[in-house]
């Protein structure tokens, strides 16, 4: 962990935020700090999209959005990440766009090193075939995950035109590589049809437990907390938000969009429940900009990014020494 | 009722869902059948629009959006509408934008054929004055039916410049034509002043009961649901869906939006609250695409009709007969 | 109080709500009636904005989205707001874009003469610096008044860039000018982080109280509003809304929209709690339209404003004595 | 002719050009000066289009758009219209839009009270459909005209959909109704395929020259000009310019946009290229907001409107006599 | 060649243009017709994209705006494709999204069996990866061919991230594999900077010549055609056109437009300058729908599309034998 | 001048270009070389906005537009600037966004430390305010220059609403403060009507002159780049571009649009007919992306900054010694 009193966001009251190079929540490049223990990676790939791609620009547009961030005190987790830890923007992962299985492996290979047992990766997505290459990289880290997945879909099919990654099976490979705990995963916010009945069992038979949106219409927010902390109990925990998990009136700028999804206030009181969860690795993905108005969609998913910064700092496995306050300025 | 095993939409795991020509979810073409329980209709006329035009590209959005459909297993409804009876696209009515009476012949003229007991369509819009002419279609097939309405106007006014048969007054038409049957039509979703407090006499004259999207708030969505399957019955109902029952936040691609409607669960969940009632026809309309963003609206109106489907064949009045299976391939 | 029968907007069954020079809701112009009850004024101010400009745009595009309502008979407020009293549109404001000083003077200067003690001015924004000339011409007129304000943010910050009139610290100006009550000030529907957990002691300080947005999702509106109302009690109010309450799904038109705000259900049910609470001024601000999509800002926009007409005839102290109906038609 | 000093428009230095009730450049309405040479005149109707509807928002577009005018000195004309002359805003015609003939009757009778042989009208549509009852009008006050007619298309079809009037076909009415002096009448900027080549030979017997947008490429516009004036000679003429004359990409916001079209500086300098023509009546016609960009479409509109004042000023028929300055300030 | 009387597109007259299940032009789908001459084929294939993805819907778009086509009589080229030979739209290649090497043989699969010596294809993009499938195909019925190349960049560079055939590289491949007749192939409308100024060497050995947008401001059109026309001689040509030869202003909805491009009359009189060339392959590629506005780089397209049709019919390959007219109608 | 082997950009076939924190055209961030000849700086300002403001956003947006850019061989300007010197990202200014003459001098203050004799600044606004500081700090390094003023306006007004500096009147400004050479300085591409015929007048004295856009009409681009240069001389030079000298097709994402603007092609043309000129200092300004387009206006402002890194090269006052290759990879 790291010992260095934490570089904090450039200060809105005095550097307007539409101003300077936007890295994330405008906190520092990764190499402007000595050390840090979240790091945000961008990671954009979207090679493995089925229907409108384009999240290969979520990167470059969550961190846009992210200058809206006020990112201090956050009320509801009742922490300020950024002081509490070192907070970086480690940049784009560098891959290629044109190969699924080299891209995948491009990924790991570049976020492994970012990883440790007391430093936490969060990746922006690029479509949800990451979710893939980031949890492989976790299991070299941590070992078996539980995943707790908030989606439209379940991304747990089989093969799309034979291609066994992409952004609709990636956890069905998870599974079957053994990245997941055994009943302990969990999908959130599951509508629409499917196009085979079976399709539910074979998930469930990849140990997924599921609560569909139509679902939090019946128990509400509060009982769908209560499911998930139970199933998850203090396993390491993989967050994997599917930006399509909302509405499309929430996050028009997705590639597959579904009626009927979860309203923003509700993905962030969920979020909020698992305060206490031991995350060890998120992402936030789908975000595809050209299908974005008004930068909703970002925004929605800079949000996020820092509502999972505030969980990884509540989960108590980066509490930080305290030391005195460096005076270096982040850069404009 | 169609004796033929259904041919389905094109698979999407095989055929990209962005490909090919696109019929209402890639279902085939009506030509391309023996048969069909279910026929899906383009009816492109905005012509008795007040405010906004562009109803007329609603079809052709609607099928565009309806790309993203997986029109498999409906889960909530629990049933596979396009295996279980054979759903088609009939393509567009051919009507003058010029004159709303010749149109709306035209449309009763073009929708007529394609009813019959056993037989439904479900029309898409173009603006809400099609439902005139398909509710007397309907009744030349089924008689007097009870109206269930989403919307947030009554379009039950009496005439707009003179003209009796316009996107805001077709329903008192319909009444007056003795195309409804007393006392048990109803509108769910209505908010908004009215020009006069008068309307609402009116409105109530006309064998209406209102259930406003503020009393959504009071009652819950369950309770509505009550009200309405307590009024109809098991008379043989009409469904009509204008768009912009939904909040502009979800349906910005409508004629007259208006602020603080019903959320997309909101109307799923009551659409899925029918499930048994018979319902003779439907439309869903008012989609103006020119307004619409990111394809959520018409979307929307895409997935309102596979649902619809749904309670079409849950009714009962559709159930086939098992045939052997046709391997005949749905054409790109 | 007007004396004279008021003169409505123009019929829109006669004239198409597309056509004509566009008041707000093609009510009559200030001068062209002979006296009035509720002004709506255009203040076309946007200097004080943090992140996107443009809200010198939303008098323009409120008025234009105006058009669409049909601003009859209120039913949740039961009232006729334009029948009941005169309402005009008073134009707007002329201020400098480019001194925040100044153009706080003009629009003090400009609206003052619009206030007395039973006439009300409804400013439509803007930024959200407006409301403190409007808040210091409505104090020459009542004194000071408690201060309802429908918000994502405190807006009690101190200076930004040592400026301290802003669309950030404007109100904490006002408590410190002494036109606040002390003690009878709410916030509601603030949300996010904030810089520093200071903020909320300050915040207090300047006697507000605050209901979150996550407030609204463990106690709900009812509540919600039984708290607003015992606080505010009979004082005088001034209410300010801001547009960007609304989860930018709902308001995406606005400078620095915050995941996880209200649904526009939740604001118009929270403004009809205040049924009888007297309001002697009321804004709504921040509608940035060059962010907006099909109008769906503006018109929640318009629509606030036709509410807070509706308060304010249903206050009690703009009740109209009868005279007889002029035939004077209102201009296309 | 007006006697009076002509009231100009709201100085731009003292009133931000954002503000204000927009009438046509700001100028004043018609009823707050007692006489007037020119007015604009918004025909919102499109009930006569055949494809993309929505050119009945087009006079509230133009109007915003013409805020952008600084209508002064005009360099190329050499003149200062709304100095020379008193020009107005009269508003919009009223007129249904659900009846192309009763519509058609509404323009004219609307239209032509604003006409003489000293007054000049600028109607701004509105679909094209309107240039018919403008025509009639004109032809009551000044017999007929020679037509010069700016479109990408000839419309002087016969029929659409057994309609005899559209926005396709009126200029064979008007040719039928003995409304254009033989032989005079000039299209120009007409592209694209023709449905049936004998369109050309029916247009030529209406007495129609045509200059092709290809024509442009290979003799330039000054060779066009000439072709044009020659034609023209000393004619009254009515200008009526479709803004699809101009190339997509210059006016993307337009009903039946064609590519290959006139670039902006070609438009204006072939209007320009028509200084002394003695223009009797004009209209700008087929902007469609829905379908605009950043305004740029309205703005064109607005920029060839003032171009239109500024040649119907250098006509020599509009010469005011010099008289006091009025004080009295044009209203904000 | 076919023998039957064409069957032409639906007539618009009768059917309005935004109606019924929009094939290229309203033409017949190619199972409807008995033989056919030129087919216009969708693929839907972005995966070789660099930048801005999303050319996979380039086919629905470009269908959707080609019903603003009226595919009657070319006036510059003299010729009524769609009478004079039978055109007929051929849906789409269904091919994997996920896998460059296997789409490609996909594509040209699909493409093969279209063509004859005959027998044309126009392949509408996807991204400009498609042009090698096409070339390979159009080279097993014809032989190497000159490539008459309209683009803003070059497309002959090695290998992007390694990979051998993307849009950038695939007319090296070309080259490399015999598909190309040596010196006979044209670049129309490059500009913008060059990685390494070799890049223009290599292009040279691959037989190129290059006519750069600047070289158009120097030369002009009249000559840029005769330089083209002079180099092509009567070898048979493949013509492809990347629709980002046009400026950005002309088609913004494009992959990786580039300032300083051909304006749509420049293209299109480049491309009517061809008239009496054999070409016998073609395709039109790089649109992408998510950047466009109001349709405008799709309508290029399309526009394009259709004088391609044109130069086909006269460079005398595809002469029809005159035959009785059948009186089948086209299909809504 | 710096004396290292120029670090270049970001290699686009390894890293691909949507990916990494973009600084301008991905090259290195002002602190991560040693040394610099042109700097790229941001001047996030547009407090001094008369009508649409937003070009606050400038920066941000030029940058993301820079992706697209491939920064190499300059075919028409014969170089490669980013080897033939070292290029940087200075990033943003840090200035208030309330007050215009606090901001001014911050402009001033961070600008001036980035000069030098042999280092030049490429200013991206913000809004055309921006210009006066750079000028003034321009100034001190190399006295007064001609102005070499690319726009739609003037921009030599006195004063609006009282304020001496704003985006259209810095120029007067800068000539009263003795920064401009008298009879050196040029406008290019002005159009539109001016307030008063006087402006001209008033122009011509500050030693002006004018290149209309309806000039370059009549002479075309090649005389117009004569005049150029024949006033300019061996002068040093400022170069000034506002976006909106391009038409608004060209360029819809800016704040006061003016019909009738110069060409893409034409201002690329115009500006390399700069070349051998002795420019000390530019400026890319107005682009408000708000109001842009699919990027269309953010990657004109782009390429002409690469054009006028072009020209600053070229001028020969910047030549570099030969040095050693470095291997330091640019960051992503």
């Amino acid at each position: 962990m790291s010992k260095h009193q934490p570089i904090g966001p450039v200060e809105a009251t005095k550097v307007p935020r539409f101003a300077g190079l936007g890295t994330f929540a405008r906190l520092p490049q990764i190499d402007a700090v000595p050390d840090y223990d979240i790091a945000v990676l961008g990671v954009p790939f979207d090679g493995g999209t089925s229907f409108r791609p384009g999240a290969r620009f979520g990167p470059a547009a969550v961190r846009e959005a992210s200058r809206l961030l006020r990112p201090g005190y956050h009320v509801e987790l009742e922490v300020t990440p950024v002081e509490a830890v070192q907070v970086v923007d480690a940049g784009d992962v560098a891959c290629t766009p044109y190969d699924i299985g080299k891209a995948v492996e491009q990924i790991e290979e570049q976020a492994l090193p970012l990883l440790a047992k007391d430093k936490r990766v969060i990746a922006v997505g690029g479509d949800h075939t990451i979710a893939l290459p980031m949890l492989r990289a976790v299991n070299k880290v941590h070992g078996p995950v539980a995943l707790l997945h908030f989606d439209a879909h379940l991304d747990t099919w089989d093969t799309y035109f034979d291609e066994p990654i992409t952004h609709g099976t990636m956890f069905r490979r998870a599974f079957e590589e053994g990245l997941l705990i055994e009943d302990k995963s969990m999908h959130v916010g599951i509508r629409g049809p499917v196009y085979d009945q079976d399709d539910f069992l074979r998930d469930h038979e990849f140990g997924f437990q599921i609560i569909r949106s139509t679902d939090i219409d019946e128990i509400g927010v509060p009982a769908a907390i209560a499911k998930v902390r139970e199933r998850l109990g203090d396993t390491p925990v993989y967050l994997s938000v599917d930006i399509d998990v909302l509405d499309p009136a929430f996050a028009p700028g997705t590639g597959t969009p579904e009626m009927g999804g979860l309203h923003s206030r509700e993905l962030l009181r969920l979020l909020r429940g698992l305060n206490g969860i031991n995350i060890v690795g998120a992402d936030v993905v789908e975000v595809a900009p050209a299908y974005d108005h008004a930068d909703i969609t970002s925004l929605a998913a800079a949000t996020v990014v820092f509502d999972m910064m505030g969980l990884m700092v509540n989960s108590g496995h980066l509490i930080r020494e305290q030391s005195e306050l460096t005076s270096q300025p982040a850069r404009v």
